[in-house]
Formats: C-alpha cells, structure tokens, sequence
C-alpha cells in the first residue's frame, strides 16, 4: 500500500500573495481537500482534485475523516483560513489522533503554517503587537465564560495587549460588549481598540476606538478585536488615516 | 520629486518557501535594504540594491536611518525575521516616526506580515497553541525584570499556553532558569515544555521536557520556549518522536 499523507495547511489571509509556496505546492499536491465549505471553495488545488466540504461546527468529524482516507494511501490536506494552529484544525486533528486507531500515530502528518488573523489584522493596523501580547477565542462553545472573564481580567492586569478571535457568531451577540465592559473596570477608559475585518480582502474594514465607546455592533465572524495596553498608541496622519501601534518599552 | 516608500517585511522561518510572494515582490522591487546584519545577508534582492546593515541593538537609528530615504525619495525595505510586528522593526518605525518630522507621517508605510517565529515553533511541534495563549519578550533590555515576572505569574494563572522571545542572549543567561523557577510555583511538574531552536532551517533542534525538569541550558538567542497549559498533551509516536498538541476545550 502506498504511504498516505496529511498536511494541515494555513491558507493565510486569503489572498493567493499572502500563502506560502510550501502551502501552494502542498495543496497542488493533493488528492483529496478537507475544510469549512466556504475556505474550501476559495482554495485552488490540482484539477482531479476531490473536494470533502463540512460545517464548522464538524472539526473532530472533519479530522477523523481526514486522518482516515491518509491510512487509506491517500494524499490528504486539511485547509485552514490564517494558521491551522491557532483556533483551527491542527489542534482537532490531533484530538482525533490521540482516540483513534494506534495505527494513526505513525502516519506522516505535516502542518504547514500560515499568515494568521491575528498578524494579518496588525499588520494592516500599524504594530499594535509590537509588546507581549495574548490570544484569546471569546467563543464559549468550548470552554465556559467564566473562565473567558476570567482570562480577561488576568490578561488586562498583566498589561498584555489582547487580541479577540471569535468575537461574534452567528448563534452569539452579547459577548463583545460583555469583554468591553468587563475590560472598562481594568483598563484606562482612553486604551485604543481595534476592529479589524476580513483584512488584505476586498471589503477589508478597519475601524479604531477607545475603550470608553468601543462599539461591538461593529464585528463580525470576520472580525479580529485588538485592545491595546498602556504602551499602545494612535499616530494620526495628514490623509485623515491613523496607525495603532504598541511601544517596545515598558517604563519603570 | 518621486514618491519614496517604506516596506517592513517579514522574512518568516528563513526558508524561501515559507516565503509570501508579496515579500518577495517587495523584496525585488527595493533600492535599499535595512537590517540586522546577519539576517540581511541571507535575503535575496535585486541585483543593484543597496544594503544597510546594522547592529541588533540600534533599532531605533536603523528605523530613522531607513524612512529618511523613504522621505528622500527610495523604494526601501526593512527586514525582520518572522513577523516584522511580533517584538521586531514595525514597532521601532512607528515609535521612529511619532518622534520623527511631521512629514514621516505623510510616507506610504507599508507592513508586509510573515509567518512568524511562534508559529513556525508550534507547526513543527504540532499544534500547541491550539487554545489560549500569551506571546512574552523574556528580555529586560526594555522593560523591567519585576513586569517580566507578574506577567509570567498572571499568564500561568490565567490558563494560558505561554511562548517566550529572546529567552537567553549574548548578555543574559539566567532569565530562562529564573522563569521556570517561577513557573514551577504555579503550574503542576508535568506541565510539557518545549524549546524549540531554528525552526525550518537545518539545523533546527525541538526538545520536550516536562516542567519538573525544563533544562534552560538548551536555549540559545534562536530558540522559541513553549510553556504549555492543564490542556496541554503529548502523543508519543512508534518512531520515537512525539507531537505536542492543545486541546481545543476547557472543562467546567
């Protein structure tokens, strides 16, 4: 039997300049393409290509099936939007490894990073990374929103500039204005916030606030929310644009 | 006068596959090349560019240095490995242009993303940033040890997968050791911890420990530390090898 293969693969921002040739390459390479229905269709792979579309909500079912058709012999990719590290499908493919057959354990599994939202976002912002910084999903499908609050709290304390995946879905409204209002009872009520949608795309939006009247009615699925720290600044330019941007240096 | 430009461009691991096309262009299309020395002699430009190298330490001049020419009139480019706004140049030119004369804020900024130096860690390890997780500068060259250590607490605290930049340097050797001492403290002896050196290239190095016995002496100014979280597991493989992985899911 021929060896199989599965790639889990970052496809970036989008935008075909934004994807690693290793990404390029890998997905020309491939026999057969799993994702979310809607990145699956934006991604060019090789013409006999066989195409394996799911919801969003079936990454385990997704990775299973996957991990499956690679012990068949099959060269296999999972495709991910940004990096298929980062609140993606790396991380549910291992899962399944983990429960699965034993023989899952010795197949060659590669993941190919990508551009991620949350670098993308920042970059089409200023630096607002330019300090420490946390990653957080404000999704409560997976954990519960106590412990969300909770990691916002610490994360404001700290000084981290935080950035939000997940900040809206289509089942979920609340929570954005939720983290705001909590953030408000920590954070400087002048701290910037950052609404940074479907970035390096066509209806890219970007949009600055300050904490004090940061809106939530802005986000959506697309949307990655960055909260700055106390060395985050605005520099306002001569075309009425801004840049967001974190110093490197803490004060004393 | 022709209108100059500033890119900031991030080289990502060093592999030119993992390479954005879009840098590459920026690449080719520069006058000028700006960086740290050891980085700008492994990029590939046009044949007449002009190179710029300059010392680790002399951010802020290289940045000033780089958007005069921007302003005189050049194509410039100034490179950064990984991500040019993950602890790198993109912060440094904005803090240079904010200081800097009123015309820098009129120039085309441009910050190219790459795949930055914790994505590429985490890929070739797995996928252990697969929940929530915090990216710290252990460096004290700009911020104060005391916030280095209440971030690191806070972090621990928070249940969050911790990633370390320049964990040792040519001038720091104690930093790494101090932090696990630290992290011993609040998180349990069999936390995994990887330190994972010059990802993609060839002599790249991945090393898992557990907490208990996390060896800082295996880090040089290239390596990336991975502090994992209670979600955070290893598969071990038939060959020897294993995968470093974050559940996606926090329990009640």
């Amino acid at each position: 039997m021929t060896a199989g293969h599965l790639a889990v693969i970052g496809l970036g921002p989008g935008d075909e300049e934004l994807l690693a040739p290793l990404a390029r390459r890998m997905l020309d390479d491939a026999t057969d393409l799993f994702g979310y229905g809607p990145y699956l269709a934006r991604v060019r792979g090789a013409p006999g290509a066989v195409r394996h579309p799911s919801d969003n909500r079936e990454e385990l079912a997704r990775a299973r099936a996957a991990l499956a058709l690679a012990q068949s012999g099959r060269r296999v990719a999972v495709v991910s939007g940004g990096d298929p590290g980062v609140f993606a499908m790396a991380s549910a493919v291992f899962e399944a490894i983990e429960a699965g057959p034993p023989a899952w354990r010795a197949l060659p599994v590669e993941i190919v990073p990508g551009i991620s939202a949350v670098l993308a976002a920042a970059a089409r912002l200023g630096a607002p990374l330019g300090g420490d910084f946390c990653v957080l999903s404000l999704s409560d499908n997976l954990k519960p929103w106590p412990v969300v609050t909770r990691r916002l709290r610490l994360a404001a304390e700290a000084g981290l500039v935080i950035a939000l995946y997940n900040p809206v879905s289509r089942a979920r409204s609340w929570q954005l204005g939720a983290a705001f209002e909590l953030l408000r009872q920590v954070l400087p009520p002048d701290t910037p916030v950052a609404l940074a949608t479907a970035a390096y795309r066509q209806d890219e939006s970007l949009r600055l606030h300050r904490l004090r009247d940061a809106d939530p009615g802005g986000a959506d699925m697309r949307t990655l929310v960055i909260i700055g720290s106390a060395a985050t600044r605005i520099i306002d330019r001569p075309d009425g644009g801004s840049w967001l941007y974190t110093r490197r240096d803490v004060p004393d």
